[in-house]
């Protein structure tokens, strides 16, 4: 494998592997841009999807039998659900070609990484970079993807200790092409930072959506009239969808629930000096949360 | 008291206490459209906010001294904090002339008319008509204002029982010509309402900044750069003002805590499903606070 030059593609066949949200993105991108792969392969389990991404013209060739998908591909990007990520590498890796890279876009990674290590086993030669671009809406499927998803969004790789520099470089050119800025960490410290900054804002929000639907009838029904008082606001990332993210919280279980036990211990404190009327407490926390909203928007993320 | 003539103005004099954020937004609109009132008085305690009305030129007149702003005014709003509102009522319901209309603007309801009753037990000719408009902005003070902070917002009545129709009339009328949309509701319901749609939120956002700014160092930092999947949003609402909403906790610290431990119990059930994995709770959980956003969407409230 060695790096492209300024007139070849930085892939020659690029293959994707459920292309919904984010895999069709990606491939809207490339199609758009054929600097980045001369020939887009796409794979889905789902005969719909395939027959769609057909229609839409965004691929140059659909293979319904991913094994089938990969062979001769230089990159294999898995854009599955987390939960389907590491039956799909079983599925895919054997029939890749000697040093092809292997690239997913989960939104945990320890979990992800341990699934997928097993189908890597026996192919030393395959890298494997794994990749979260930090980019979505509440929609799904292959229809709901658009070429600009990731400009200007992070796009964090967290390739394991002895993945070749080579292969985390043309990953990273993939996702500069796309638009995206890139981090590099490990795989431990991206599920702590998604834990708090993606997860458990997530979790709390579905959360507080259920505790208003169970209210009795008037109540529940004036939380519609009257959710621009903050609810709404609160609510805003609570329409994605359910598989996803059950799969997220499930694979992400260790650090999205050490943040929410941080988040719930601090929600008794504050209920405490609710309850006892302390106001320093209470004026200390508001503080501080405004604080940090504050540097968001500063940081002109707000 | 009769009822305004199509040519007479709503109010003869009108006296905001308080012009902040709230207060000089009332005045904005009432300077605008002389319909609502003759003559505009404002007095705050802070001199500093006196001479900055005077310099804005929102009020007819301002005074240092309340007892003095009101006399002769047929309608007196407290747009003071719900901590203060009693205190003030206590201070300016004696001068007030006989027959006048009491309003004020708190977001919480049952401890504020708790507060004010005692100041009214020997004035029975005075109409309390507690008021609160559901809009807002992170601003406060008399520059924070704007003549259309209450378009087509909610404004929500709890008028004791016994108060005047005439006066909930002419206050559902005030609140009409800013612009506002009238529900009217007991005082404890409305504390109900508001702990779910906002205080609630409110609390869980400055909460979760807390549990964000508890953390080492660079998973801290990292907070802030990833901060757009799903933080900032949740963190929208949580850069109001500190005193405002300590107020707002202790003053609806029964219907908030309530609302909290049910909360609490709802997030620890979802911790449990993750814990063990039990995907039928968790699908189920996602799938209402998506059913509830989405409706919400349907609304136009999104």
């Amino acid at each position: 494998m060695t790096a492209p030059t300024p007139s070849a593609p930085l892939f020659d066949r690029l293959v994707i592997i459920g292309p919904g949200l984010i895999g069709s993105s990606i491939l809207r991108r490339a199609h758009e841009n054929r600097a980045i792969a001369r020939e887009l392969v796409a794979s889905d389990i789902d005969a719909g999807v395939c027959a769609r991404v057909r229609e839409l013209g965004i691929a140059d060739r659909v293979e319904a039998d991913p094994a089938r998908a990969v062979v001769d591909a230089d990159c294999v990007i898995l854009c599955v659900p987390v939960g389907a990520i590491g039956a799909v590498a079983a599925q895919v890796v054997p029939a890749m070609k000697h040093g092809a890279i292997l690239s997913e876009v989960g939104s945990t990674k320890v979990s992800v990484i341990t699934g997928v290590l097993p189908a890597l086993a026996s192919r030393p030669d395959i890298a494997f970079v794994p990749s979260h671009p930090m980019a979505g809406t509440e929609y799904s499927g292959p229809d709901a993807g658009f070429p600009s998803l990731f400009e200007n969004r992070w796009c964090l790789l967290t390739p394991p200790e002895g993945t070749p520099p080579d292969a985390v470089a043309r990953i990273t050119a993939l996702w500069q092409a796309m638009g995206a800025h890139i981090r590099t960490m490990t795989a431990e410290h991206h599920d702590r930072v998604c834990a708090i900054v993606s997860h458990l804002p997530h979790l709390l929000a579905f959360t507080i959506c259920g505790t208003a639907d169970d209210l009795a009838g008037e109540t529940r029904s004036e939380v519609l009239d009257f959710a621009a008082s903050g609810f709404r606001d609160f609510t805003r990332i609570a329409a994605s969808d359910p598989t996803m993210w059950r799969d997220i919280f499930l694979n992400n279980r260790e650090a999205l629930l050490e943040m929410l036990d941080r988040f719930m211990a601090d929600a008794h404190a504050m209920a405490k000096a609710i309850r006892e009327g302390d106001d320093t407490v209470i004026v200390n926390r508001i503080t501080r949360g405004r604080a940090i909203r504050r540097t968001l928007i500063e940081n002109r993320q707000a």
